[in-house]
């Protein structure tokens, strides 16, 4: 018996004379594809959020870079090194909070530091990009690939925000074990909590799965509890933003309340991420900045008014879920639980033989 | 010292000649009120959900065959009678599944089937008419003032949905210890969740509490977790749609989550509601069913997608909250706490005497 390849969307292509971009901000209503044919076509995107998510900003990133240097009509390798400083400077502006962007574009210049040519240049400078995103997507299948066997067959797993595909080079990471279970032919069942305020999982989670034929429902995020209950959830899977020494976790608000339940129904609760997004030079979540933003994310949905004038609003952005809620950190290393503190200081010790 | 009595928002005045109904459809975009000259309007406002709130519905329906009767030209009680039937049926029928619209309209026409002459049964319809909001407004009211003790000066209390005045005569049930705290210059902050999918959070309680000078603060429904953590939430009331003989209670979708994070917080958890809402005959959550609504409720917003296309939803209406995870039953009788089942039963007897 075989199975159909299934078609994981992906945010980032590189075709040699353009980038082609899933245009993120149009999800739902209209899937398109960009193509970016300048660098600041690339700057314009990540500027205006068309494409999101650490790992694909970078590797947008990068491949503006490589679109850029093309077209450096010189054989001087300092006059390449020249432009090349101007046009990683002009990228690194188009979201200045991004960590991921300015680590792709300092690798793809540090990478031809050494070029002898411009011509030289160009081909390492591809190539390391290129290189980028066959990382990233070989760390999401890894990923994917140790969280599969935490699932059985027909099992429901509950997810919030995107921590898939189109965030990164291919697969995701809370999303990668799904996208191996349908390669595989192994059946599984999401339920997809909206992600109240940006709704990224009702726009995005919920698109991404339904492309690839993964079996998808959707929730609003108030859902959770009755759904965990009546449903059958079986675990609870959630991508992070920072992760600290101690295992505590930043992730899109509301992942806290998630670990809480998965605590009280005695449910698994998984967090999925690249060593990448491990900090051990923060020791616990109280060192985690928790961003508030703009009352209007509450306030308007899709343009529309839904509170009343001058309301109050609290908009944290993230929380910060406990280590001890969480049963496993799945990284591309392995799954890591128990004394978390050790267990992270030993990856990273390991990561660097 | 003395405070200005607050402005409570009321959801349904008699004005004699005609219904001053607000119309919550409009909020929070515009506040509206709807004069209703004929038992026609009414039947409208009913339909089309401009009214909402047990209560608010039943008390609506009451005033709109009072507003009937007036024009009956008749002195013939037996003909007056038959009108009266009709009336009621008729307004019975805009909303088939509003229990309270058929005990308001069916106490309003026993009132007068004693009655002697038209104009008998004119008095006396008013009179009961008022005398159900009279009533309702006096219920709220004491269990606001059962619930106001229980909670302290600056406390912060969280709530979910639309407990509120406008769903009520006056005062609403969760929301009613605010506004009477309100009027004895006792500083409470409430966090509303907004109440994903229909954002009776966001759209009512912000709107109502906000007209009344209550200081209310807007969140998310799955910021609950994070804000119950660091804004020191000391406690969460929520309103009921039904309570089983045992306490397991049936409200908004939501309210379950948020009772689990109360017990993990170790904060109390507690339910505002009358008599009128047990169910002495429903034994446990267990025998409640809950209702599925629309997809589009989750897919659309304000008319607006927010998902793809033909997605898979799950739209439970209510959740059921074990009695276990309740504090306290706030009723018009006082609190009701620890074996629910005697509790219930012990109040329904004394209530009969």
């Amino acid at each position: 018996m075989t199975y159909q390849q299934s078609i994981i969307p992906r945010s980032v292509e590189w075709k040699e004379s353009y980038i082609r971009l899933l245009d993120q901000q149009k999800l739902p209503a209209a899937t398109e594809y960009l193509h970016l044919e300048t660098v600041e076509d690339v700057w314009d995107a990540i500027k205006t959020l068309k494409v999101r998510g650490a790992p694909a900003i970078g590797i947008a990133a990068a491949f503006g870079l490589a679109l850029a240097v093309k077209n450096y009509e010189t054989d001087d390798i300092s006059k390449f090194q020249k432009w090349l400083s101007r046009d990683h400077d002009y990228l690194a502006s188009s979201r200045p909070t991004a960590v991921n962007l300015f680590w792709a574009l300092s690798r793809l210049k540090n990478s031809v530091q050494h070029a002898r040519s411009a011509e030289e240049a160009k081909t390492v400078l591809l190539h390391e990009a290129i290189q980028i995103q066959v990382e990233d997507e070989e760390t999401c299948r890894k990923i994917g690939e140790h969280a599969l066997p935490l699932f059985n067959e027909g099992d429901a797993v509950m997810t919030i925000c995107n921590a898939g595909s189109i965030a990164t080079a291919r697969y995701g990471t809370a999303l990668s074990p799904f996208y191996l279970a349908k390669e595989n032919g192994i059946p599984l069942r999401v339920y997809a909590c909206e992600t109240r305020p940006v709704l990224q999982g009702s726009r995005l989670t919920a698109w991404e799965l339904m492309e690839a034929g993964v079996d998808v429902t959707l929730i609003t995020d108030s859902m959770a509890a009755h759904t965990i209950r009546t449903k059958q959830i079986s675990a609870i899977i959630v991508g992070a933003d920072r992760i600290a020494a101690n295992g505590d976790t930043a992730n899109k608000i509301g992942t806290y309340g998630l670990a809480l339940l998965a605590h009280a129904f005695q449910i698994p609760f998984y967090v999925a991420a690249p060593l990448s997004t491990f900090d051990p030079a923060t020791g616990s979540g109280a060192d985690i900045p928790i961003e508030e933003r703009d009352a209007a994310e509450i306030t308007h949905i899709a343009g529309c008014r839904v509170a009343p004038e001058g309301v109050q609003v609290f908009n944290p952005a993230f929380d910060v879920t406990p280590h001890e809620l969480i049963t496993g950190i799945i990284t591309e290393e392995g799954v890591l639980s128990g004394d978390y503190l050790l267990e992270i200081e030993s990856i990273f010790q390991q990561a660097k033989k």
